[in-house]
């Protein structure tokens, strides 16, 4: 990669097509029991996905549960459509976040600087500051396409989207999927 | 992980009981003759827990061996009083720096985060900058327990306990010990 | 490594001899096509080599090869003049790009620290910003040689070169050299 | 685990539940060009499932295409009525075959010692011989149940099942699912 | 290593001195209750240590607990007077078996071949065969003493002695405190 | 892999090339020193290609170093008249065997169930015996290319050769090079 961030950002894809995957057990289990479920994160992503002129492919909302969150993410990128997948929830460190060591798992490569990139910024929130290191987020490759596993909260999420993802999740496409 | 940070900082537990513990070859082979060690890095530590409101159950001074950083550690651990451990020292690249290396092999789960953020912290630092590179400093959960591996330098030590140790330690536990 | 980064600086050697190694397989096929080539991120490195008052011992032009980059570093570390390896290319995310992943495969030790706090000064670079997760820049420490792995971009190898290798280099190869 | 092996194996489920998944490029493009497949390691597999007193809750062709493997084994895994899976094909040194590799990702465990005992068996086979060497065959637990790669050899297959996972494979459930 | 393993068992040490842990949770809550404890495979280790001429330097009984298996085996290797160090128990597939991954932790190298070499020989007995491949047992180096890590049965441990630790452990530790 | 071993063995190359490393620092010292060597583990490899039928491209004699050890290997493998490397020595206990160590970290893929096959053969050896658990014999692809990495003993390269390497090298290369 010698040519600059610029020549690449011009080849990059105009619209990149996402797949919104929320991971929640409390929030699964209201929709279980057919009760309302506000999932605000997932709308974060969402918005920021439209306003941004991307496209939306689908949503899901799975509980932290390691072959619900595989079945999933595994069905996103079979699905032809999908670009990019972004998962929100699992990142932290309650006995039952798994996602991040789930994704790891099957990842062909690890975008290893996302989650310390995240972490910096999230560092300079006034609400986050030293809780930043926290988290686990991180970024994969698998078969041409990218996953962003995020945490839960909307305000990580819409931080990671429009200062992250939205800006070079393109650019990351286009390396990805070059043939020389 | 979706409430915020402010909600989970109130659940966080008020007093937080400390284990110290110093990793350094040559404070520990004065104590072994019987000079008098003055052990600057474990007492910078020791002050801001006591400052900050919290505890100190113990205290222990090892060498750069595997083993006995490893015996130290452990017991510690098993020590039903103390809540967190903090090591200081040996996190570095001379030849004799094993800290890091040696207890990652029994960590249940890294706090990867935790360094990164140490680095950046350290990057701003006007007598670190570019030094903060040469510290592997990290964190990581065993059994329901922090332990915090910082390098041997007082400043060092003082500036995680300050800006990342004290602030987050009681969120970090409230969220390994929950139980949904 | 409890004495201060201040003290150990003056303990560096004041002069560190360096090989550049550039991994470019469109610019090693114009070398093989005997084609004037330019390898601006390689005149970037050895300029500021000289320029800060340090020696280049050698250079060499590989392509994107797993094998053919693990030859030259293996050779430029057998040179015993060579104190320091700084490659550039092949730390991105097209499909051609192993050089971090051929590397770390034979480092004895990873300087875990340098590809973060490098990620860290990229994002503040204006014509970088969010950018900084796509590299996976690292160094590696074999047989007290330390190997820098940066990008293929002229700026970021100056990034590098300027803030975080010539400033430290003496240092980490007096510590990774120390007998204490 | 210090009762004997007799009285585990007196505790096992009396029947158990299989779903067989067949890993094979030239085998699924048969079938979606809808023409005749034979199948001969699935059929070993499954004669031998019926004839033991087992019983065969699925059965799947899927090619060497990791997100294909993966959807297949998560989906007989969230299947509540199966038991075990056990997988036939691409566990040899051909570029196309991944199911091993594919598979660890996700185990929850691994029976390392499943390969090496199968690899011994097939070594005194006189048609196998030395070509056990060539097999990666392995087996993983996920979620309290098990699952067996195997080769896509039908010889290979009747070995494994009749020497190794029908004897024990209700032993090995008992054990994974046992709460002291 | 290029000679031969004879010339090799003529410099190994005519004694060697054991410590022998037993890991299991029922024993050590009945010992905690003070009632008495059967401890089959701990007696066998120590009945063929004596037999064969070998020296027991101490013993101790741990339940299927990270940390006191830990505590227990690091005890044991700070111990100037012990040469090699064997547990038995906890190598199985129960979710409370833990050993393996536990030590595996903290071994500066292990001795992969051991735990094949032992299934192998179990997979011959006929109260074992296809069951041997339901045993993680393993051996590790760690400063220059050896840890074997071996099943709760009795009859495990007294193949794994007979067979393969009285006659080689005297080599093995030739070999791994050898100076050239 | 679904053909059967017999038609693979029919499809292998007629002729195999081999190039053959002995890793021994006392030979390379007399070596340097201009005395006479005796490698008797390299010849013995030599003799058995030759007698098989196969041919050698080339021998090299390096200590036990890991940058002199990995700098034969690649320069082997990128030798296009090679299609194997043998090597021979350093795969034992000692502090200075590194041989393994070393290739696995370079290895594209580990042909995993060769040392334990080797160590099984190993076994029925009247003079090796339980011996066999010491050796970490192994081999792995590179770039279309198989390394086989032998004990030092002449015994054990026999044996390999014999019973593992020549019978099958012609299979495993048909395998890796293998387009569908
Ligand atoms: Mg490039
Ligand atoms: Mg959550
Ligand atoms: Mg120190
Ligand atoms: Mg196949």
């Amino acid at each position: 990669m010698s040519h600059s961030h610029k020549e690449h950002r011009e080849h990059a894809p105009k619209e990149v097509s996402f797949f919104v995957i929320t991971v929640s057990s409390s929030r699964y289990s209201k929709m279980q029991r057919k009760e309302p479920v506000i999932d605000e994160s997932g709308d974060v992503a969402k918005d920021l996905i439209i306003k941004s002129g991307n496209k939306i492919i689908g949503y899901s909302l799975v509980p932290d549960n390691k072959l619900l969150i595989l079945k999933a993410v595994v069905d996103a990128i079979l699905n032809d459509k999908v670009d990019v997948v972004v998962t929100s929830g699992g990142t932290g460190f309650t006995p039952s976040d798994i996602t991040v060591e789930t994704l790891r798992g099957i990842f062909d490569r690890e975008v290893e600087g996302f989650g310390q990139v995240f972490r910096n910024l999230s560092l300079e929130q006034p609400e986050v500051k030293s809780a930043s290191y926290l988290s686990k987020a991180t970024a994969g490759i698998i078969n041409g396409k990218v996953i962003y596993v995020l945490p839960g909260s909307p305000d990580a999420v819409k931080l990671a989207m429009e200062q992250l993802i939205i800006p070079e999740v393109g650019h990351l496409l286009y390396l990805i999927r070059s043939t020389t």
